[in-house]
């Protein structure tokens, strides 16, 4: 029976080859620190499961394909702090940034089009292209340049003319990178000058450490109708299960356009609207206590990295992850091998090898990912681990 | 700035132009009874909500892509009771019959594909078939023969090299026809023959009335490899907003695959989940005192329907709608002039003209979808208007 060769040319979750290695260890009663994850452990304000019980009707009915106005409505009031505007006929309501970037591609790449994106990146734009019959053409950005973007030139020579849009994260994933004004500003430059879009993927928006000044793309004015802004509730308010998003764009044609996919879906989940529409009642020191907290753990982890020889890292600016370059060759083997093989006072680490984060072959192979989204302790036992687990890896990889 | 072809060659719900008239009417004080809806004003089990509040988890997270376990197997034994033998690995979770469909349809075909339905059809069959880059090629069931499928050889003359795939409802939207045993025996012929898949909709498969003996897909076991069944919570647990849904198949690598697209949108709302797993303690009356209702609701709306000069219809044996041909040349038309130019008692109707249900332009063109999901209040007043506004406006035209 055929399958697609959409479907066949996707890959499964780079993780998912681990997992039953980490169960594997658990079943042999090992601790498993899951550094590889961005599930945040930090608690869901209460005023989303207030918003859940405020639910009063006795039919869960559809609701609109735009999204329910209350919630668009408590996303344009939450901009004006950014000092982002935007109006209702601007805004879809998505299931999560998935949904939100799926659409974006899917409305502006036919089959065979092109996406720029630096890499590393975040893994399920691989997906989501695909999805889209496009392709991803990444342009690399280094360790040794805090992942910051290459010159204007190395940009504009991967474009061709089945180009359409620049889509990356900012704070970026998994580099925890905040692209400065002057970045964004030569990427709306490129795209005004090639006619692309620019898909901004600021879901880790409210993630900024050390009063770093953060530029959403939607403050470079003269590209406007060009950006398509992709943002959600899931990591800022620790609601990943909730599947809320949005998409947005002050080009509107682009918009209605993209309301034909909402439609062919019906809606959002009714419910979780109305939950993530009371988020707006949070209170508002709850985002500044989570970003107290990531920026504790991320020092934190920044510490015991900078004491592991000959780990290379830049501290992130932004986001919940370090993407580190360890002393191994192939971090792929090294993550199996600390769950088949490893354990330190029982205990081992499961981490995100760096090459699922890369366009390019060959790319990231000496560097993972880690989240600094879960507790400090679960950080620092995973730090212990991954201290001793190099030195008896590289000790035991000496002796061959 | 480019649109995608896939997007721009998409329709807007065919409903939605209708939308704005339906509005001013309401602002002129009329009130609009809407027969051309799928959104049921049953109530929603206790149990559903009842399982939203038992979520007791501090954090929102992402569940399994694949679903939660505890809702994949309480599907799993109601298939029992309709004979449905199905396991863990074969079952995924959807946000909705929707992304069931589509994700079915992204798993088979490539651009250019082709996929065979019966048409009338649901017209976001539509929308899916060109997101997933392919062409719906419809073949015509017919109301004078009940909307039944027409002969083998009408339907095997439509498949080329392309054609990768059936896709049907049943019982079907919009007409309420349920396909016999010899009739889903002929579409599995057709299908090992032809080396196709079978996409089984199966949305309304508790809307059965008369003791008409229902066939699933899945009864027909020489092709199960073949069969992809969709379901939903929607229509069945009157719970449309909660987005959950699923696919089947006794397919295990067509499931494997598919779940990639599971992966790339990393889960479906969480919450809702551990509602629908709920349902599994609905009362086992509760579907019955909804068919019994629907039933009730169908037989006054056909005995309306009869009464009126130049209606022609078939009463339909599962599902809520009336695929009704009325005595006008163009029910698009008319749909238009209820909402503008009409009121009975100062009451009108909306409907669903039914060339948005066919892929072959200018059929359909004489029908409308009526809905009987509505109260028997809305049934009876809507169907009171209907016959004096078919008989004011023929009056009208033979004036012109």
């Amino acid at each position: 029976m055929k399958i697609s060769n959409r479907v066949l040319n996707m890959n499964f979750s780079p993780i998912r080859k681990l997992v039953p290695f980490a169960n594997d260890a658990k079943k042999r009663g090992i601790k498993v620190y899951s550094m590889n994850i961005g599930q945040p452990n930090v608690v869901t304000p209460d005023s989303f499961f207030q918003g859940l019980t405020n639910y009063n009707e006795k039919i869960v009915k559809y609701s609109d394909s735009q999204g329910i106005s209350i919630l668009i409505n408590s996303f344009i009031e939450s901009y004006k702090n950014w000092n982002i505007d935007l109006s209702e006929d601007e805004i879809l309501i998505t299931q999560g940034g998935s949904e939100a970037i799926l659409f974006s591609l899917m409305a502006i790449c036919d089959p065979g089009d092109e996406v720029l994106v630096p890499e590393p990146f975040y893994s399920n734009y691989n997906s989501f292209t695909k999805v889209a019959g496009a392709k991803i053409v990444p342009f690399s950005t280094k360790i040794e340049h805090g992942f910051h973007l290459p010159p204007k030139e190395e940009i504009v020579k991967k474009i061709t003319d089945k180009t359409r849009c620049i889509l990356f994260s900012n704070p970026a994933n998994p580099t925890g990178t905040i692209y400065t004004h002057d970045e964004l500003k030569m990427l709306a430059d490129i795209a005004k000058e090639h006619d692309l879009y620019l898909i901004s993927d600021e879901v880790y928006r409210q993630f900024v450490y050390d009063d770093i000044e953060y530029t959403s793309c939607m403050y470079i004015e003269d590209v406007l109708d060009r950006v398509i802004l992709v943002d959600s509730i899931s990591k800022h308010y620790s609601a990943c299960g909730a599947r809320i998003g949005l998409v947005a764009s002050k080009n509107k044609t682009l918009i209605n356009q993209m309301l034909k996919l909402c439609q062919s879906r019906l809606c959002v989940s009714t419910i979780e609207q109305c939950a993530a529409s009371n988020l707006i009642n949070t209170l508002g020191s709850y985002l500044e206590d989570v970003k107290t907290k990531y920026k504790a753990r991320r020092n934190l982890m920044c510490e015991y990295l900078s004491k592991i020889p000959g780990v290379v890292f830049n501290k992130p600016s932004g986001a919940f992850y370090i993407l580190a370059e360890l002393p191994v060759d192939d971090t792929e083997k090294f993550a199996e091998w600390l769950l088949t093989d490893y354990n330190y006072e029982n205990k081992t680490v499961m981490i995100a090898p760096g090459s699922g984060f890369y366009g390019t072959d060959g790319l990231g192979k000496k560097e993972v990912r880690l989240s600094f989204c879960t507790s400090i302790e679960d950080i620092e036992n995973s730090m212990i681990v991954l201290t001793h687990a190099l030195k008896d890896y590289n000790a035991l990889n000496l002796k061959k």
